[in-house]
C-alpha cells in the first residue's frame, strides 16, 4: 500500500476514537468573550498542547497575549526540502446564548443523525481536529513528508486583537511556504470548494464642520451651508446609481478578471435567486456588467457603514447641524492597495469638500485583497485531494469579506493563505443549534492527508 | 392737550410705577417646563387677571388647558366701528439654570444702568407690562380708540403645546381685525423696526428601507443597495451646491421680491460680515442671485435636520445598513402651502426612490408662511407711532423662523399679525443675564399709545 492509503486507512479504522476525541474538546467552554470562561480557554490551549506533544511536534509553546494565549508547535522533521506550512486555527468559541433555542445543550457534543451538534462544531474545532487528526494519521502510519507549524489563536471570536502583535514578534519562527488557513468551508457536502481570494478593506470616517455650533434653521436657512447636505453631495458622487464608483483613479489597480476566471465563477450554484434569498434583498443592485457573484467577491466596492448628523430622535427639531459624519469603506480586490485608495480619497475630499466646511478623514482599519494564484502548487494539490476523495472536481470560490489574518499574514510575513476547511453553508456558527457535518469531518481528514501528500510530491 | 398727550403724560409721570409692577411680576419664576413652579404659573396668571380687573377688562377668564392656563380678558367699549385687537403674549419663562452665570439672582430683578436684569425681563414679561401700561394710560385719561382682546399663553417656552387647540375652541371669542404679537424686538435701541413676514416650515421625515436586516458589508457589498447611499443621492438631487432647490415645481408659487422690497431690506444693517458673526460660519453659502438678509428670510430654503444610518459609535464596524432616516424641512415663503411642497416631495420620492427601496414619509410639522402687507394700516400706523416716538422710520424686516401662534391665528382665525415688541438682539434671552432695555421700556409704552391711536384714526 502506499503512504496514502496506508494513512487514509488508519484514519478510518480510528473514526471512532477520532470523533470522541473531536467531542473531548468541544465539551470544553471556551468562551473568548466571557472572562468567567478564562479557565476554559486555558484548558483548551492545554488540550492543544497535549495533543501536540503526543504527535511529537516540538517547540511545543503556548504564548501569552495580553488577552488569551497562542498556542504553537512545529513539526519539522520532513527536512530542508520539504514544503513548509503555516497552519491557523482558532481555538476559541462563540457564547452559546440563548441557550433555551438549543435542542441539545451546546456544551453536550451530541450526533444527529450526520451531525454532531455543539458550539463550536463548525467554528472551529472540528476543522482543527481534522487537520490534527490527518497529521496523527500520516505520523502513525508511513510519517508525514511536509514540516507544518500550528498556530492556534484563542480571541478569533473577539476580533483577534493581539494576533497582529503576535506574529509581529515571531517572524521567524513563523517562517514558512503558505499558510493554509482552517477556518473555511465549502459549498455543499456534494460539492467541494476552493477559497483562493479575499477582498481587502479600507475603512475611513469623514468628519465636516461647518458653523461652530448647531444653528436655528429658521434663523440661519439660506445663508449657513448644511455639512449634512455636503456630505450628501460628497456620498452621491463617490458612487453612481449604476454601482459604479466615481473616486478617480479608484479602478486603476484592479486586476481584470480572466475570461477563465469568469467561467469558473460562474460555475457556482450562486445566481441572482441566491443572492436575493441569502441577503433578504427584495432586489439586487450594482454593476451590471458583472454577475452577482462576481459583484460581491471580485469586484471593489464601497459602502456606507453609517452616517450621523444633527437631530435624530423622534419628532422635530428645527436645527442647522454643525456637523456630520460618514463611515465609509471599500472593499478591495487585487492589485488595490489599501494605501493607494486613502490617497485617492484624499485627494477627493481635497478637491470636492467645500470651502464652507473643515473636514477631517480619519483611517479606521485597512488590510489588502489577497489571492493565491489559481495555478500555485497548493491550490493544485487541493483539487487533486478533492477528486480523490470527494469523486469530485472543486469549485473555485473568492470571498467577499476580509480575514484579518490573511491579511497580517501575508504583510508581515509575506505568505499567501489558502483557505480550506469542510463547513457548510447551513452550520449555523455564531447561532444555536450549531453542528459540523460528520462525513465532512472524515472526508476532511482524508482531504488532508492527500493533500500534504500532493504537496510535498509538487 | 391731545388724547396721546393725556396718555403720555400719564405714562411717563408713572414710570417708576410701571416698572415696580413690571418688577413684581418679574419676581415670579413662573417656569413653565418645571412642574414645581406650576404654583407660580398659577401665581403669574393670576397676577395679569388682576392687572386685567383693575384696568376694568371683562370676561377676564383663566382658560384651563391641558397643562398652563391661558389668561383672556377682553375691552370692547370703543365700539363696534373701532379696530379690534388680538394681542398675544406669554407669561411663562426658561428656567434660570446654570444660575451660577447670573451676576444678580435671576428672580430677583436688578437695574444695572439702562438695564432691568432678570429672567423674563425681555422674553416677555417687558413687553406685556408695557401693552398693559400702554392701556392703562388711555384709559386713565381720555380712554382707549381700539378695542382690545388679550390673551396670554403659559406654554410658550415648552412649545405651546395646547395653544392650537384653545383657539380652534374659542374662535369666536378671540374674533378680531388682526393679530397683534408682542413677543418681538427691534434691531438696535436707536432703529425701529416692523417684523412684517415669518417663514413657513414644512418639516417631514423620510424613511428608507432597503434589505430586512443589517448585512455584513464584506458578503453582501457589491449586490445589495445602501439605503444611505440611496439617502445621499435623494438629498444631493433636492438641492444643488448653489442653494438652488431642484424639486420640480417647489419655487412655483413664490411670490417674487418686488424692487421696492428689496430695496427696503438692503437698508437694514445686516452684512455677509454681520451674518457670519451672527452664525459663527467662517464663509456664508446660498443663492448668490439674492443678498444672506433675503436667503434668510425672504426666500424658501431645503435643510437636512438629521440624517442616520448604520453604526454610529466609535471606530468601525463593517454593516451594510438596512435603513437610512433623514430630516429634511423646508422654510417656505408666501404664497407657498406647506400641503402642496408635501405633494412636491412625495411625487420626488415617488419618481426618485429606486426599486431597491422602500420608503415612507412622514410629516412632522407644517406651518404656512405669515405677510403682512406692508400698506396694511396696522403697518403704517406702527411706522407713525415709531417716527413720533423714536423720531426714526422704522425699517422693515422680515424673520427667518416660524412663529406657531403666528399660523395658527392665520389658519384658524383667519387673522394676520404684526409683531410689535422692543426686545433688542442682545438681550441674552434663554440665557443668564437676560434683560430688557428701559428705554425701550418707556419708549414701548408711548409707541403702542401712539399706534392704536393712530390705528384708531385709519
Amino acid at each position: 500500500m502506499s503512504a496514502i492509503e496506508d494513512a487514509v486507512e488508519f484514519a478510518r479504522e480510528n473514526r471512532e476514537q477520532f470523533l470522541q476525541e473531536l467531542i473531548e474538546l468541544l465539551q470544553i467552554p471556551s468562551i473568548s468573550t466571557l472572562p468567567e470562561h478564562k479557565t476554559d480557554i486555558e484548558k483548551a490551549a492545554g488540550w492543544l498542547v497535549d495533543e501536540l506533544e503526543e504527535l511529537g511536534f516540538e517547540e511545543v509553546r503556548v504564548f501569552p497575549t495580553a488577552k488569551h494565549p497562542v498556542v504553537y508547535g512545529q513539526y519539522l522533521a520532513a527536512g530542508n526540502t520539504a514544503p513548509t506550512i503555516l497552519v491557523y486555527g482558532h481555538y476559541d468559541v462563540q457564547p452559546s446564548d440563548p441557550d433555551e433555542l438549543w435542542e441539545s445543550p451546546a456544551f453536550e457534543p451530541t450526533i444527529k443523525g450526520d451531525n454532531l451538534v455543539a458550539r463550536g462544531a463548525a467554528d472551529m474545532k472540528g476543522q482543527v481536529v481534522a487537520h490534527l487528526k490527518a497529521v496523527e494519521a500520516m505520523l502513525r502510519t508511513s510519517g508525514m513528508p511536509a514540516n507544518i507549524k500550528y498556530i492556534f489563536e484563542g480571541e478569533e471570536e473577539i476580533g483577534s486583537p493581539n494576533i497582529e502583535e503576535f506574529i509581529r514578534s515571531h517572524q521567524e519562527l513563523l517562517s514558512a511556504d503558505f499558510c493554509l488557513n482552517l477556518d473555511s468551508g465549502i459549498l455543499a457536502s456534494d460539492q467541494p470548494s476552493i477559497t483562493y481570494a479575499l477582498r481587502g478593506l479600507a475603512y475611513f470616517e469623514i468628519r465636516l464642520q461647518g458653523a461652530q455650533g448647531d444653528l436655528h434653521s429658521g434663523r440661519f436657512g439660506g445663508v449657513v451651508d448644511n455639512p449634512a447636505q455636503v456630505m450628501a453631495h460628497l456620498i452621491a458622487d463617490m458612487k453612481n446609481r449604476k454601482g459604479h464608483i466615481l473616486l478617480p483613479g479608484f479602478y486603476d489597480a484592479v486586476r481584470p478578471l480572466t475570461e477563465d476566471e469568469r467561467a469558473e465563477l460562474a460555475k457556482l450554484p450562486q445566481d441572482s435567486a441566491w443572492w436575493q434569498e441569502q441577503s433578504g434583498a427584495h432586489e439586487l443592485f450594482g454593476e451590471e456588467e458583472f454577475t452577482p457573484t462576481e459583484r460581491a467577491s471580485a469586484r471593489p466596492t464601497l459602502d456606507v457603514n453609517g452616517f450621523l448628523s444633527g437631530f435624530t430622535g423622534e419628532g422635530s427639531k428645527t436645527v442647522l447641524p454643525a456637523r456630520a459624519m460618514a463611515k465609509v469603506s471599500m472593499r478591495l480586490v487585487p492589485d488595490q492597495r489599501p494605501e493607494r485608495v486613502e490617497e485617492i480619497l484624499t485627494a477627493y475630499l481635497e478637491e470636492n469638500v467645500p470651502s464652507t466646511m473643515t473636514w477631517e478623514l480619519i483611517n479606521h482599519s485597512s488590510a489588502p485583497p489577497a489571492i493565491m494564484d489559481r495555478d500555485h502548487v497548493a491550490v493544485d494539490a487541493v483539487s487533486h485531494a478533492f477528486q480523490n476523495v470527494w469523486g469530485k472536481a472543486p469549485l473555485y470560490t473568492r470571498e467577499g469579506g476580509t480575514v484579518p489574518i490573511v491579511a497580517y499574514v501575508q504583510e508581515i510575513l509575506g505568505l499567501e493563505s489558502l483557505l480550506l476547511g469542510f463547513g457548510l453553508p447551513d452550520d449555523q456558527i455564531h447561532a444555536p443549534n450549531e453542528k459540523f457535518h460528520l462525513p465532512n469531518f472524515y472526508r476532511g481528514i482524508e482531504t488532508y492527508v492527500h493533500f500534504i501528500h500532493k504537496l510535498a510530491e509538487s
